[in-house]
């Protein structure tokens, strides 16, 4: 029933690929659901994918389409004649993928594409659609829904739902909007199916709406049908006009997608980037974050070389510059991820910035302690150096507090002036913590050794 | 329509608690979304929660504590008599959801709690459900559903789905079973309301059908419900009967848990936190990888303190401690956590773990050239032993290589031995690659130092 691709499925497929039976491939693939068509794509060369694209039904072609990384979609749309985009693809599309796809394309080429359009409202859709800012509500709604007037009757409702359901893939919801148009409620297709005939949608649907603007952000709808466990959210334009529906698939990519960008902003990777890709664009992605980690630690080299002729009279000194360093990274990742996951979720809290600050600092408190009386302990039986012994533990507590509250701070600000907390998590953090962390060590080191 | 938590809106309802206005806080409540009333609990304290828990009509109170977060959830059900748990809750909630609650409590109080429940049926739906693991597709699945016979009509399909549709919050998708409740496919709304009603379902049903099995592992049918965008996804036993069905919020919270967990992982937390949580349970979270950071910062000093002779007369050698250490942590943490995402969203690709090594050692060598090219130019300007020049550039792209490497073998080993993959990020990388760093310097300074 389900269908996982192994090795030797892509090997056997790709035999029958080269030996050009179409039959058999045919047969292969109209087996297949458009997305594990679109899977075995991403295992296949050029070549192999568009001998298998060709032999694909028009609709399939177009939910395939649909399916595939964007980048693997934009080869195939950038060179295809606008005639066969707008009749192979977009005539079998939601508006929304359409103009997903449409806005792919060069402005001209859009033109081109548009007018090609056999099904005029369609076109409009897309168009419409094409306005607005892909970050948000309207950027990511499709216009196909069904919606029913509050002065009908459930009979009426039904047959003109039949009418309107042959654009819509999905019934989820009914909408009820009145005679302008304007959203007052839903109908489930329970209350449908479990009220008689001759009964007015006026006195049976649910005016509990929950819906967002075309320009909320597309974040905030994801999180909002999360919240409300809703598989589909309508969208109304600022004066409550019913002009669209966000429904639940778009929002768990979103989802996953905000989830990987912090995950990946994180591990100091700065681009969308995945273990298939080339190692030209795994090197893009990586190098930005290892040259702010190379800067810090030239910086870090800097202040350790003001120091250098109090370490040639005490060389155990440097012993502890990368525990220090790197419990100072640690502990600033930590802080800064927690609230940059409290930000992302909405779980963040309403208190004020200064109980976070106290209850961090309790945390570093606590943290600080333990670290430190281990190493204390540790120095205690291993080192001969009472100096040493006191400066680790010392600056090791220092340090801890000063990475945790930075950790705090930093993200916390960043989301005050609008800018992408999570930008101030992993090597950002990590880096200025480090240098820090050397700064307060050496510093310690310069009163209890007394140069 | 929506609804926004302000510290106004907290700092009001809290005037009324305090007042004991009930009438005033009912009003306020009944106004609210179950999911609103869960967000407004964590701001508030146990004394003013019970206040307004207490005004809540037994859906909506049933309501609330499925969204409550399970500490809270645990809380309040662990203080309450057996009776009024299976009345105000069991009663009126969906099987899953009950079954998750019992089975918060103790075993001879969940049957206690059983006896009271008055539905028989709900009552053998959870004790079916209790037998499932949690992890798996029977753990998370709901016994609601509504399900057809092939050999009726539209018209006793219609009639019977309005005697199941009592017991179903959404109807999705109606499925189809033969007469040995064997699934057989699924029926569309769409289909449905635009047949006749006296077609047989026989003719019109969908038997291109995604199903699990009770025993599918539960991410794997949030993954397969995000593949192939569907809101529900039914569930059968070992010999193909439908037991029940999986819905698209329950897939969701398992995509975000999955998520996070990865996030905090990388992150160096080792439980599910948020900011919100106590001072005592941030630092247990977080105190277990920064003892192990401490544990790699004495091995990196003992790595050290080989050579603290050779420190005396080479000080200048501690000046790139921090930064060889730093970016072994960098770039370890970046592989490990390509791969470990690959692996969650299984985008991780068929190519046999030499493929992959081999890819990682070509962005390696790049980013290596770059950033070792980088210091040697500036180690050229600002310093004035070549031998040091030398050995930082040489030894950071020896780093470099080896942290890469390293970070894509050990979680794709940990994969194979079926250990969850995203321990071998953050911290755990970190701290190996950091003391690798330091013996990887230190060696290759022996050599050009000739000490």
């Amino acid at each position: 029933m389900r269908f996982e691709i192994t090795t030797e499925y892509i090997q056997q497929l790709r035999d029958v690929i080269e030996r050009g039976d179409e039959a058999r491939a045919k047969e292969i693939i109209e087996a297949l659901h458009p997305a594990d068509i679109a899977e075995i794509y991403d295992e296949l060369n050029l070549e192999e994918a568009r001998f298998l694209y060709l032999l694909l039904e028009p609709e399939t072609a177009a939910d395939v389409l649909v399916e595939l990384e964007e980048d693997d979609r934009k080869k195939i749309i950038r060179i295809l004649p606008s005639e066969v985009i707008a009749h192979q693809f977009i005539d079998n599309m939601d508006s929304d993928d359409a103009a997903d796809v449409i806005g792919l394309l060069e402005d001209e080429k859009q033109e081109e594409v548009l007018l090609h359009i056999e099904d005029v409202e369609q076109a409009g859709d897309i168009v419409d659609l094409l306005h607005y800012d892909e970050d948000t509500a309207g950027g990511i709604m499709a216009k196909e829904l069904i919606q029913v007037n509050e002065n009908w009757t459930v009979l009426t409702c039904i047959s003109e739902m039949r009418r309107q359901a042959e654009d819509v893939d999905e019934v989820y919801y009914v909408y009820v909007v009145d005679d302008d148009d304007v959203l007052k409620g839903t109908l489930s297709i329970k209350k449908l199916i479990t009220n008689n005939e001759s009964t007015k949608i006026r006195d049976i649907y649910s005016d509990d709406l929950i819906s967002v603007k075309t320009d909320t952000d597309s974040e905030e709808v994801a999180n909002i049908m999360d919240k409300y466990d809703l598989v589909a959210i309508p969208v109304v334009d600022p004066i409550g006009r019913l002009v669209g529906r966000v429904t639940i698939d778009d929002a768990v990519e979103l989802i996953r997608e905000e989830a990987e960008k912090d995950y990946q902003m994180v591990s100091g990777i700065t681009q969308d980037v995945e273990s298939t890709d080339t190692v030209w664009i795994l090197t893009k992605a990586r190098i930005p974050w290892l040259l702010i980690g190379l800067v810090g630690g030239v910086l870090g080299a800097q202040v350790i070389g003001a120091h250098e002729h109090e370490l040639g009279e005490f060389p155990q000194l440097a012993l502890f510059f990368p525990l220090v360093a790197a419990m100072a990274g640690n502990v600033g990742v930590q802080s800064s991820s927690i609230i940059v996951q409290g930000i992302a979720n909405n779980s963040i809290g309403r208190e004020s910035i200064w109980r976070k600050l106290l209850k961090e600092l309790g945390v570093a408190f606590l943290n600080g302690v333990v670290l430190s009386s281990l190493i204390f302990l540790y120095n205690t039986i291993f080192s001969d150096s009472y100096a040493l012994t006191q400066t680790v533990s010392i600056s090791l507590f220092a340090v801890i507090i000063f990475a945790s509250l930075f950790g705090t701070i930093v993200p916390l600000t960043f989301n005050r002036f609008k800018i992408d907390p999570a930008l101030a998590t992993g090597p950002f953090i990590t880096t200025i913590n480090d240098i820090m962390g050397i700064v307060i060590y050496l510093s310690i080191g310069k009163v209890l050794f007394g140069f």
